[in-house]
């Protein structure tokens, strides 16, 4: 078999996922936009998405040319590592554009194609102008991440120092986990804040119905969805795929020879009669079918195009779904070709089934089932109820989820034997198989919800709202798929990359000529680490929630000042300033993301440097075991919350309508949960992923202290 | 330095101070109860805590006779090891018995005391009756720990075979643990079921002011702060003094001998001209310092009594302060006696002064200062925005507590050199070796609301209920203290019990002629571990939050039934019938404390049995990083909501009086922080005590496997 065709073929993916998403691009561009009133508030939208884009990246621009000029200044990693950094950031960033480009060209465009129903056709003809528009972000998405680090693997895989091919793929991962959380956390920050403003402000101050026109926060807001739910999940999404494959590689990279002989068969030999080397095999591995996964996902998104006429739901459901499963078909055949043993076939079946599961269970206990249903009840006897309720079911799905990931590792751990942790990384690899496809359906959502806000705004007939909403809601539920695979394969990397960072350590040790580090949990330094560790997601959590409560306070402000100061507003015959709105929640969200960022960036420099490579393993420990859990508790929690109030507003609980006592104290709670489900619970998961990474970077460089 | 005798004194301590406590309660029960009203209404409370008492013994009879079963039958532990597991237990709940009765005959002294100002004495006299109250609880559970402890170790100490000394301690130290968590959960559920459910019935649908006689939930509330605040703080301190002593006694006892001999100054020899050995100090040194701290406590104690006249809150913080660093003091003078090195008294140093650090950070998160009033400030823009600010700031005070508990755990470390864990435990029996006299001080609170409860429906001169309201007010502060030493020497007290458990691990397998288990953090058992240990402290807290709310509810109902259906309580004329109240909290904190109590005793010995000892190590420091972490978050965050909305009843927030819609916010608020502080922190606090403790009691039974 020619392994080095196969590791060529992720990149020729690649490409073809740009050309398509450039096809897309075009097809949704050459749409009508639909009146003038849609055109303009689309272009406000469009507008202050592409502002806070602008002025996000000037900032991330900065701060990856300071992190650039420190790799340069560090002896072992140098200007091209840096270089390499600098390449997996940018191509997060572009990605990021043009998908979020796409998102607000295809909003007004949904809502227009849902406007025509002259041959009956609106609601297909809108599912596919929102599903193509969150196409072009997962196939960027998916096609950067994988060209460039196919480029890393080419250029140095051969390289005449050893260490090399590490060094780079961890700067360019370094590079997407650091754009990753701001992004997530900027954005995340942003959309909470005009969400919870534009709320606060119309509902209670100025008593006007959502999306209402007149409110110069509804732009904002709708601006919000597209920073925080497109280019930051985007960001997010492309990090994950990158530390998940990098994870691997680097276990493959520095696990010993003998070890990893356990990956193949015995005695196998390639087709030319030469046997084969484990340690290239174990590298070219996670490229390879994550190369698969963004073959099958393509033929995915075209298989859900083709079946836009039925039943939406069913139909994306299982586009997120089936994928990984039939990567997993497709390994199971080929790994005997490498001569790879199929441990591997299990490992990464138990990460795609495990993802699946995951997001049914977070559908479980978001969607409206028991759960949701029984924090509704807890409100009938108040806010202070409603928000207990909602903690608490947070806290069961952290139990129920964990425990099902701890499952997923401990199959992947014996499916593999004496290589567990490659295992671990390989069902991480697995559960991403689909990033290209599970992105589209997560773009699609705030999309078809762009497109409702639109047809509110514009005045657009109520069927137009009907099919939005329709449209909207399998957004809501297929984005509690989206987060299982992400939470889930988030915590199965950080596994990963701590395996791959103590092997680094020590493998830098051995080349050294050191012996290797003892990195026993019950060493002092470890536990002290573990303490240290366990309370940076707790910063993280506590800045991002801070954040939100001042910005929305202050877009409270500046909408009440505009009703008050623009004469005819309040009337509907003046327009309101949504540009103000709009930069407020900007510059907070940009001033506000600088916290969490460093924390995460330089926390496990200084405890490398300062503590030495024993504390920072606990620290990665602590925050891994914190993070995973707290993220998880407060992204589910949120989502409970959020549900139970649109139960109620549904009507579920009956004699307890919208703006009765019951329906408000939901409201509380699920002002409680919107940073808690869309800044500070992504954002952790981010944070342990974004530490994990620099700690990989920076593991030769403290190998040998202590 | 005959080490036979000074590990006799802290027993003897132990006798001077159960005599103490005796005499202390002959003199409360000497003195008046007050009218007839009054004895009727604290007659009502005492009965109700007794009822409580007694058929929560009855739970802890079977549970305790199940155990000893367990342990009875399994052979490595037999009948013995039984029999000290139901020694440590019983005398937990003896401790408990005697301090809450002491506690409910001092209330009602405490109201009388404070009624009869005719010398100008009634301040000082209340002071003295509340404060003998809650010494009482103070000396006993020093004194029968210390007792207790000292019993196994001359029993054991010379025994034949090496093992049987430290299978005893953690017997021993499982008795005490099982009981603090039930305690702890049960008396937590209770109390705030009771103080939620009377609140929200009292205030919200009957509209009578706090405390009012005609509300049959008020007296239900009062019983809580005995059985919660009295009894359940009870058995927590006496296990955090028992799980710290064991916890370094167990690393003495199982620490090589070569790397213990770095305790003792070189070439030292006692009196008698013999080489000292290491081991024997290390395993005896806890006990000895624990002794000292006893008598130190008891002079402490006698001072407070002696200042009864001075500002009571400036007398009793420094109580809480001064002793433990007056044992380091003595610590310095007498370790050379024994040929100890000084780094011990450094250890015990920084255990005192961390102990009293994160009191003072927890008074500053919790008091009315910067963070309080931001809380404050934030019910202005309503309940969603205070619930956020509430959870931010207990989210900061994690990052501030926890940072220091690591720091004070390095200083440990550092100063031990090789002995570095040992260190840690040292500092933890540092933290404690005020045990008695900050329990006093802590059940002194308790005591002194009481005793206002008792005045307001009595419907004493209001003169009286001022009086109880100052001392109450210094009760609330001087327990933010006593929690800071209670978070933090628990924090600590689990890192030594983890080290102890993975060095009994070993120690066992040398025994045995195996290899050491390697340990290394990245291995993927481990990792799997510590992910599954990660989710137990949210098990628990998930349950005992939903416990609350849900005895709140049926009480809400109860109080609701009882003002329709019993004629003339609404007008006063009737009384109403609190041992109905009383009966449905008993039931539920009964029931509902079942659940937690089986993860946490039988969660470690499934993962131990089933998956190992590494996983079980991971799952201990999962367990570790996200319990400290959590249950400190809740404490804080809740300490936090309280005194926000206190706050704002004092008038802090001009403009927004109580029962404007910012102090309806703040309620909000703190009802969803008294079961964050009183239920689900402290249980997740003993929740990470037990499963170490029981995990070090199954060490040498699972450590040869795998």
């Amino acid at each position: 078999m020619n392994l080095d065709l196969w590791t060529k073929a992720p990149a020729a993916f690649g490409v073809l996922a740009l050309v398509i998403a450039a096809a897309l691009y075009m097809r949704i561009a050459a749409l009508p936009e639909g009146n003038d009133t849609m055109k303009r508030i689309a272009g406000y939208i469009r507008e202050g998405s592409m502002a806070f884009l602008a002025r996000e990246y000037k900032v991330l621009a900065v701060y990856s040319v300071v992190v650039f000029c420190a790799m340069a200044a560090t002896p072992s990693l140098g200007v091209i590592a840096g270089a390499w950094f600098l390449t997996g950031a940018f191509l997060s960033l572009l990605a990021g554009f043009i998908g979020m480009k796409a998102a607000t060209l295809a909003n007004v465009r949904t809502a227009n194609a849902a406007s025509d129903n002259s041959k009956g056709t609106a609601k297909a003809a809108a599912l596919l102008t929102a599903l193509d528009g969150g196409a072009v972000m997962g196939l960027c998405v998916a096609g950067l991440s994988l060209m460039g680090l196919v480029a890393v693997y080419v250029l140095y895989k051969d390289s005449a120092d050893p260490k090399q091919l590490g060094t780079m793929l961890h700067a360019f991962a370094v590079g997407a986990s650091s754009i990753a959380l701001f992004a997530r956390i900027g954005g995340g920050i942003y959309t909470k804040a005009a969400d919870v403003g534009a709320d606060i402000a119309g509902k209670v101050v100025e008593n006007i119905p959502e999306d209402d026109p007149r409110n110069p926060g509804v732009i904002a807001d709708n601006v919000g969805d597209n920073v925080g739910d497109v280019a930051g999940m985007g960001a997010d999404i492309y990090e994950s795929l990158v530390a998940a494959i990098v994870a691997t590689m680097a276990i493959g990279l520095t696990t010993k020879p003998e070890q990893l002989q356990h990956l193949l068969t015995d005695g196998f030999k390639a087709a030319d009669g030469q046997p084969v080397v484990a340690k290239t095999v174990a590298v070219a591995l996670p490229l390879i079918l994550s190369g698969i996964g963004l073959a099958v996902s393509i033929a995915g998104i075209f298989m859900a195009r083709a079946l836009k006429n039925f039943a939406p739901a069913a139909v994306l459901r299982s586009a997120m779904v089936l994928p990984p499963l039939l990567v997993v078909a497709i390994t199971y055949f080929i790994l005997p070709m490498f001569g790879v043993q199929q441990g591997v076939t299990v490992a990464l079946a138990g990460g795609a089934i495990g993802g699946a599961m995951i997001g049914l269970l977070t559908e479980y206990y978001t969607g409206h089932y028991g759960p949701v249903k029984s924090v509704a009840e807890a409100a009938k006897t108040g806010a202070g109820t409603n928000v207990i309720q909602g903690m608490a079911v947070g806290m069961q799905s952290v139990f129920v989820c964990l425990l099902l990931i701890a499952g997923v590792a401990m199959l992947a751990n014996f499916a593999m034997g004496d290589l567990g942790m490659y295992g671990i990384g390989i069902a991480a690899v697995g559960m991403l198989s689909g990033t290209a496809i599970v992105m589209t359906v997560d773009a699609y959502g705030p999309v078809s919800d762009n497109a409702g806000g639109i047809a509110e705004m514009s005045g657009l007939d109520p069927s137009v709202r009907e099919i939005t909403d329709e449209l909207d809601a399998v957004g809501n539920t297929t984005a509690a798929i989206g987060k299982g695979f992400a939470i889930g394969s988030a915590t199965l990397t950080v596994v990963a990359l701590f395996s791959a960072f103590s092997l680094e350590v020590n493998h830098t040790r051995l080349l050294a000529g050191l012996k290797e580090m003892e990195l026993a949990i019950d060493r002092p330094e470890i536990l002290i680490g573990l303490l240290i560790g366990a309370v940076l997601p707790f910063i993280v959590a506590a800045a991002t929630m801070t954040a939100v409560g001042k910005a929305a306070g202050a877009i409270v402000l500046e909408i009440k000042r505009q009703f008050d100061t623009i004469p005819g507003l309040r009337e509907g015959t003046a327009e309101p300033q949504p540009k103000a709105i709009v930069d407020i929640a900007t510059a907070a969200a940009l001033s506000e993301m600088i916290l969490p960022g460093i924390v995460a960036v330089l926390g496990p420099v200084l405890i490398g440097y300062i503590l030495g490579p024993a504390a920072l393993a606990g620290a990665l420990a602590g925050a891994l075991a914190v993070g995973a859990s707290l993220s998880l508790f407060m992204a589910n929690a949120g989502g409970a919350w959020d549900n139970a109030k649109k139960y109620i507003e549904k009507g579920g609980l009956p004699g307890h309508p919208k703006r009765s006592d019951t329906h408000k104290a939901a409201v509380i709670g699920d002002t409680v949960g919107d940073p808690f489900k869309d800044t500070s619970g992504p954002g952790v998961a981010i944070l342990i992923k974004v530490m994990s990474v620099v700690s990989l970077l920076i593991a030769p460089i403290i190998a040998l202290k202590g």
